[in-house]
């Protein structure tokens, strides 16, 4: 059997992740793959009651509560569905995992990095992802994508001060430097998210490919076009 | 002004301890005082909810989801209504705190206590109770009266096991040794829960009234009696 592969995709608001992260999962089931695509937070039956706390337009909760909501919500996402179907074998694809827990609750609102680091080992018992996609685009690119779309959700609603800095730590953890002293955020690789969403999965699956050939071998059309 | 107080009824199920905190609360507010009774989990808007997930009867969440769900619900009710109560002044009196934490989700449920310490420490930012009344009973006869009530509730359904794990962390909890060892828990007295509720309550006043004399004076009857 083949190992399990824990695959995360993130990157602040606009950069297309979401987009991304199911194009991407559509296209390994469709190579055959067993895929468990798997969103943040949800993705159980506690875990959906806890988005819609966390989500909601109207509601407001501190930092700490934030924190400790996301916390709850990995832990019932990572020993309900992510371990198990790790355990099988499966291709697990996540839209957003520890990075972002850093990039939101730590430069976003100000919490401390090793709080976040420890409250988040409690709640995955320190599993980290095999390989995370970071979706790069400048700030204002970005921001610009994400005021074309419908209406905001709480986090979307912030500052733009806070997507600055949210936008600041995802680009300060592109640096081996960062993860080196971060391995339980496991490798981070950026991908140029400018471009159309073709093209931008396109250099996801070549990020796959190239580290796993034998797995995700590229498809004909590239190999002899 | 005076100081705020910050009172938590604590004990395992049947001991009494929700009548004894509403009664408290209740003899407390009568005497003139500012009194803000409290219960966890819940106390809030966001606190409702996540007391909806953790206390429903057909829900199952890990132990860690529920650690951290009480954790969140704590750090809300902590932040956006003791703090703001006890800074003006007022007796608040909180129907469990940390040492069910520990006695529940440490001793029941087999966490560390460190690493619950460490997540409470998050969430409260260190507050610690300026006392905590533990009520005690023999676990058979707390068991019995629990087995009255009505519909159980998740952690009521739990097995004998389970509630003699919790019984036996309350016991040790009263132990000056193990508070020396837990500060974060603040001083814990014993209170003897058998006999009538007007009995236990008048032992729970007495408490109140030995440490803070001139606030919470005895009354005509019990002085002149």
């Amino acid at each position: 059997m083949k190992p399990g592969l824990f695959l995360v995709l993130e990157g602040g608001e606009g950069v297309g992740k979401t987009t991304q992260w199911r194009r991407l999962a559509s296209q390994l089931e469709a190579g055959g793959h067993d895929v468990v695509a798997l969103r943040e937070p949800g993705g159980t039956a506690a875990g959906d009651r806890i988005r819609n706390v966390l989500l909601d337009p109207d509601g407001t909760v501190l930092r700490e509560t934030e924190a400790l909501l996301f916390a709850a919500s990995r832990a019932e996402l990572v020993g309900q569905v992510l371990r198990p179907a790790l355990a099988r074998g499966a291709v697990v694809v996540v839209d957003r995992f520890l990075l972002s827990t850093y990039a939101y609750q730590g430069a976003g609102r100000g919490l401390a990095v090793d709080a976040l680091h420890s409250i988040n080992h409690f709640s995955t018992g320190g599993l980290a992802p095999t390989l995370t996609l970071l979706l790069t685009m400048s700030l204002d690119e970005a921001l610009a994508r994400m005021q074309q779309r419908g209406t905001p959700d709480r986090m979307e609603r912030e500052t733009h001060a806070f997507h600055a800095r949210v936008h600041g730590a995802f680009a300060e953890s592109a640096a081996s430097a960062w993860q080196l002293r971060h391995p339980e955020v496991g490798p981070v690789v950026t991908v140029d998210a400018s471009g159309t969403e073709d093209v931008v999965t396109t250099r996801c699956m070549a990020q796959l490919e190239l580290r796993w050939p034998d797995r995700f071998h590229a498809r004909a059309g590239v190999m002899h076009g």
